[in-house]
């Protein structure tokens, strides 16, 4: 097996200095959803499959993993589908089991099977990986982590503004400026009934995104191509020409949708959501996108999305109302609204902002050298007592040339190297060596501690 | 589908509660890990079947969880594989990845894969979870986490010191008492070279083991019916009777190793770990257990296991040093010495012995009771003020009856409720409640972020 040994295709290993990256992002957001007090479960990366199928349309189903029944799993299989080689009806048989394609429908599922232990409001978050078995391709990978934070059992529109906050306060700490867009299902639902086209909603939505790419008048062509009446399109047309403040946008929506009633009710929640938030000091943009659909149909209110302004990438964090989630599992009237980080885009939104913390990239902060053993001997007891003093030391463990250590404490970026010689054994001292500043200094035990603590 | 869903056996949900104090355990570990100069990797949930077959016999294959190729993944089965329904045998034409049964094949074939990226010694930590297909019964899971910390490169005997010192420190914190049991594949070795049976290794230490439950007798003629002869059990009584300090029995095995090559080196090294450890101060019992095995065929010198000295339960971690992870992917010469923390155990252990600190059960430090909108919006700007001093707060969504509010908080053992109603709206102020103390005070913002602080 001299092969070079690999990883499905897909998927990633992550090293050290890939891990401290990804830990301070997901460290961060966690730090966050605690101090809005959401509470953190896991659910198993397992589920029955018929928890997971139907739920993410028949694409979905495809693209969900499915683990292999143990034992002699062909056993059940009717004959006619082994001679017909018939793959796609043959699953039921073989398979009980998937890996999980997102955070949602466990969620769901887990609502539904602990409700009479759940206390509602329930604030959850979840940071697990999810597996989907698409084409993989540039930052699209086959195993990925969610961080998801959700709000269940509460209509309330404070829940809209704390998911606001939480999203701002995040990207904060980051560093990033955002813009973060939002619509609302309802304001969507009024435009299709008042141009009589309730099944063109997906259509319009597509064509109005495309307003700065091909300009208005191709929008309306697109508009007609798609079967929407001259009329209808004459009506779309002052929110193809929608802007200005966010209260301007309201005001035009307003006018427009003044005779639809789910319309007005969205225009109220959306102006509840933009008074709200302008009495809180938030740095992000928050702006009306009539655009922005999301997952249409799983979406019942609010739905947001937010960009990075300063780096040309889809949308790093996105979320919104439902009225129905845990409906699929016998559970009906549980709203609630959520959002979703996407790690690996903020992980290279980052990284092209150059935005980690310096401190990311190490853990040790000072390595003994190793001259033999009774040297050895003597720093296993300093290494002792810096570690009690919470310093993170370590000890090079074999007596090779110094030459090695020393790239060993450079290749991992180690700040200072700590050497102990004959010398230094006599005087009880510690030679320090400052690896960014190149000096040296002769310390004790106790000044090497009060030195590195700080 | 109105039956309630639920998840495949042997897997778990974990709630909130449950949650905090895994993460107790986790980040604890984690710390001592950092605080070692540990560094972080993770690998994929799936690795190749042609990654993970073979390496844990017959019987690990078959508890292995296969994954199903993707879209018609029946096409290149042999007819006779399917007309004679072999299951065993189409594995390999229908899955090619499976889910890691452990963190150290993938680790092994982490190292292979980069290892021109790697800076050896390699001190790696991984905490990740592993799926095997076993029975589910009591504290047996088909969906666990291992902890595991290694060092590779480096034939040291100062990285069995550093993990012992680790072992002892990740325990402390834990509070519980342990003792760790050490022993040494080359002592085995040794015994076995001087009775001259070396294949009987295997039935020497179990029966070695039951010696306290069965006696001396017993345990002869034990080693008796596996056909041992007379004078090798009489040459193997010492060893039976071995007690006294870790010094006696070092001093017993020396004198009957004395004519075995290996068996001197394993005691040679036993000695330099005794002798190390009792100048540093560490609060585990260590001592000798020579019938400590541990997945023999797979240790090469130190083997150790740590048991719990307060409560009746398995191993909770244990480790040992092997001389050739990486040889099975064709890097040979890679030794490395290893240790895993059985998370689950310790959660166990520390659940029966009421060990977790009093603040894991929580998260939120305040809950602002909702009045209605005039007065929500106020809270929102107090728990904005809560949230930019570090402290976790959050508001009930909705303007419910207080009752049902206060259950929410109680539940939750939010340990403060804050009210702000008219007359606190008209005074700036915020009248607190300590849920424990059952106190009621008046505060400003700035009084209550300074209370709440410490």
């Amino acid at each position: 097996m001299a092969q070079k040994p690999s990883i499905p295709k897909g998927t990633r290993d992550f090293s050290p200095e890939e891990m401290a990256k990804r830990n301070y992002i997901f460290n961060t957001i966690k730090d966050v959803f605690l101090l809005y007090g959401f509470r953190q479960i896991e659910t198993p990366a397992m589920e029955l499959l018929s928890t997971l199928m139907g739920k993410y349309g028949d694409e979905g189903d495809k693209l969900l993993f499915k683990i292999l029944n143990s034992g002699d799993y062909l056993k059940d299989v009717p004959d006619c589908n082994l001679d017909e080689r018939d793959a796609l009806h043959t699953i039921p048989y073989i398979c009980e089991k998937g890996l999980r394609y997102d955070l949602t429908v466990p969620f769901a599922r887990f609502v539904v099977q602990h409700r009479n232990e759940i206390q509602f409001p329930f604030k959850r978050y979840q940071i697990q990986p999810v597996w989907r078995a698409d084409r993989p391709q540039k930052g699209r990978y086959r195993e990925f982590y969610q961080c998801d934070a959700d709000i269940v059992g509460s209509n309330s529109l404070v829940n809209e503004i704390e998911l606001l906050t939480m999203i701002d306060e995040v990207f904060s700490r980051f560093g990033v400026n955002i813009t973060i867009k939002v619509n609302n299902r309802k304001i969507l639902s009024g435009i299709a009934e008042i141009i009589g086209a309730a099944d063109k909603i997906i259509d319009i939505t597509v064509a109005i995104d495309k307003i700065d790419k091909i300009g208005i008048e191709n929008v309306n062509e697109e508009l007609r191509t798609k079967g929407i009446s001259d009329e209808a399109i004459s009506m779309l047309q002052p929110l193809l020409q929608l802007n200005g403040s966010n209260n301007d946008k309201l005001a035009t929506l307003k006018s427009m949708l003044a005779s639809s009633e789910i319309g007005m009710k969205g225009i109220e929640e959306m102006s509840f959501i933009f008074d709200t938030i302008s009495k809180l000091q938030i740095n992000a943009n928050v702006e009306i996108d009539v655009s922005l659909a999301r997952g249409l149909n799983y979406y019942t209110g609010t739905i947001l999305e937010v960009k990075a302004r300063d780096v040309e990438i889809g949308s790093i964090s996105g979320g919104g109302r439902y009225d129905n989630l845990t409906g699929v599992f016998g559970m009906e009237g549980v709203s609630g609204v959520g959002i979703s980080f996407g790690a690996d885009r903020i992980y290279d939104v980052l990284n092209t902002l150059n935005l980690y913390p310096a401190e990311t990239s190490t853990s040790t902060k000072v390595i003994f050298l190793n001259f033999g053993s009774s040297e050895c001997e003597r720093c296993l007891q300093y290494v002792t007592a810096l570690r009690k003093a919470g310093i993170s030391a370590e000890i090079y463990p074999e007596p090779v040339k110094m030459k090695k250590q020393m790239a060993y404490a450079d290749a991992l970026h180690i700040p200072y190297v700590a050497l102990v010689g004959e010398s230094e054994i006599a005087n009880h001292c510690i030679s320090l060596k400052d690896m960014s500043a190149g000096e040296q200094a002769t310390l004790s035990i106790e000044q090497l501690i009060e030195k590195l603590k700080n």
